[in-house]
Order: structure tokens, then C-alpha cells, then sequence
């Protein structure tokens, strides 16, 4: 999975990078750890926030924070920071040994051609390697959705409201992805 | 739905009061508007940990915030904040209208007697008033957990790690409990 800093929209729907924030790496890890996810992508290209986001990494792995709890440092452990997302699929292939790598956008947003849950799930399940992103601040870009393999379903509650934040959606959405069947 | 900060365990299993954090209310909040929670009731003691959750909430209702975000009021709106899971009960009575109010104590930890999600989701649909709990810092105290109706599964993911934080926990039961299926 990724979480995406650029390309991401403002309010106004402008394309900007956001920064970086601790406790979206820290809920978003803990959440990878729980699923299984293989690696957490954190992508930014902006070096100043590469750098946020090493020293944040390197506190719970080598730092105090390791021994104080070695929990969080398995999780953190997951994390690879990413000057892009064409280099997060590169390391992917890398690592797997595979040449197509399939990427699936999450939006709140409806997209026509969406995938629902239970078909990525499938799909995930096949073994072939996939890139699941998410984006911050406003979401992520049209050019990063258009160019998706796969669109993900927004996710509906009980109402029209659906306004989670991307620590809240990427949990819930890796529970349908992945969770055990009790 | 209520997020309890006291009584509450520490790294080291003594009964401690937390502090409200800004994000959890957010987070957490945005979450229960998503999956229509009629009320977020945020349970703390302490007098200037009630005026500081006052503080967050009255920003984005009354301040600035509410007119640069008004989704970010609808969700702030669901927020009551009450001196104990007592009073929060009382309060759920009184809205109500009945008298009887069950309530079901989430954990990370496996308890003896736990009921599954499809079960409280039935439960839940019959229209009867649940209080679902949910602990910040190291989990709700013994005497809380012993004391409640229904105590909820724990969360499993695909591995034995499960250390998810309270915003990610939250959302992904509310998710399994209200979501509509799809």
C-alpha cells in the first residue's frame, strides 16, 4: 500500500504535496502490520519531508521508542518513503520477482468503473502483486486515478456523509481487503 | 458510542484518567456521522480536559472552523462530552426514552463470553439503545470491561499482530457493525 503526498488536491482542487504527518504513518503502519500488508509505501518528493519522515521511522526502530514500545517498531519496520509512485512499483517488482504490478485508487469520491470489495479481494488473494493508494489532504490527483489499473468503491456507511479521515479509510478498507473470514 | 478516558489502563495495568487528544475526536467523530451514530460521547473527569474537548468542539461549530469546513461541524455536532460512562448512560435514557441501555466494551484482547459482529449487528438493528465503548491509552480497566453487557471480538487481521490505534479500531467496527451491506 502507499500513502500518497503528491500528486494530491487542495480544497481547491489544486495539485500540491502535502506534508507528512507522524501519527498518519504511525495508524496507517500499525493498520498494515494488522492486515498483512507487505510494505507501506510513503511517497513524497519533497526531500525536506523524506527527511521528517526517516527521523519519525528511526525513533521507534532505533531510538528510545523501539525498546519503550517494541509493538509500534514492528509496525514502522513496513515503512519504505518513496520519491514517487513509479518508484514504489519499481520496488515492488524488485522485491517480487514480478513485471506487472496493478495499482487500485481509493476515493471517497464515485468513479465510474469502480471494483467493488469482494472482486479485489479475490484478486489480492491470487497472489499477483498490487499497489493500493491512498491519498492526503483533498485526494488523490485525476492523473494518478486515471492511470489506475483499478478503482476502489468509496466507502458507504449508513448515510450520505462519508467524510473519514485517511487514517479511518484505509483501516476500514484494508478490514474488507483482508480481514480473516470468522 | 463513547470514547472513555477514564478509567483506563496505562502501559503498566494501573487505572489511570488520559488525555483527550484533538485528532481522536476528529477522527472519530467523522467516522460515527459516516456510519450514522446518533451520539459521540466523549468521557473524561477531568475539569480542564472537558474545557479543552469544549475548546476543539465549540472551534468548528461556532469558530472559523465550521465555516472553512462545514463537514468537519456535522461531525464535531455528534460530540457530547460527560464526566463518566454513567452519566453517558443517563443521557442516552433520556433521549430515548428508554430505559434500558445495554452496553458492549471493545478490546485488543480476547475475552471469555465475547459476542461476534454479526450478532451485535443484529442486535443493534432491533432498534434497542447500545453504548459501544471504546478505551483510549492502554485499554478500559478491568472494572469497566467486567461490569458491561456485551463484550465485542477482537479485531483479527491476517496475523496475530493487532495493535491498531483507537481511531483505525473504530472505524473498522463501526464499519463491520453499521455499514450497509452492499
Amino acid at each position: 500500500m502507499a500513502l500518497i503526498h503528491y500528486p494530491v488536491l487542495n480544497k481547491y482542487g489544486e495539485t500540491i504535496a502535502s506534508a507528512v504527518t507522524n501519527l498518519d504513518l504511525h495508524d496507517i503502519a500499525r493498520a498494515a502490520r494488522t492486515y498483512g500488508v507487505k510494505t507501506f509505501y510513503v511517497v513524497t518528493p519533497l526531500q525536506d519531508q523524506q527527511i521528517l519522515a526517516q527521523k519519525i521511522i528511526g525513533h521507534w526502530i532505533e531510538g528510545f521508542g523501539g525498546k519503550y514500545n517494541p509493538h509500534r517498531k514492528e509496525a514502522v519496520e513496513l515503512i519504505r518513503i518513496m520519491d514517487s509512485i513509479e518508484s514504489a512499483m519499481e520496488n515492488i517488482r524488485q522485491r517480487s520477482g514480478k513485471k506487472e504490478v496493478r495499482t487500485v485508487v481509493t476515493s471517497a469520491k464515485q468513479i465510474e468503473g469502480s471494483i467493488g470489495y469482494g472482486q479485489l479481494r479475490y484478486l489480492i488473494s491470487t497472489g499477483s502483486p498490487y499497489l493500493l493508494m491512498f491519498g492526503t489532504a483533498w485526494g488523490l490527483s485525476g492523473e494518478v486515478i486515471s492511470r489506475a489499473d483499478y478503482f476502489l468503491k468509496p466507502i458507504s456507511g449508513t448515510k450520505e456523509y462519508n467524510h473519514l479521515s485517511v487514517r479511518s479509510a484505509s483501516a476500514v478498507i484494508l478490514d474488507r481487503l483482508l480481514a480473516r473470514n470468522e
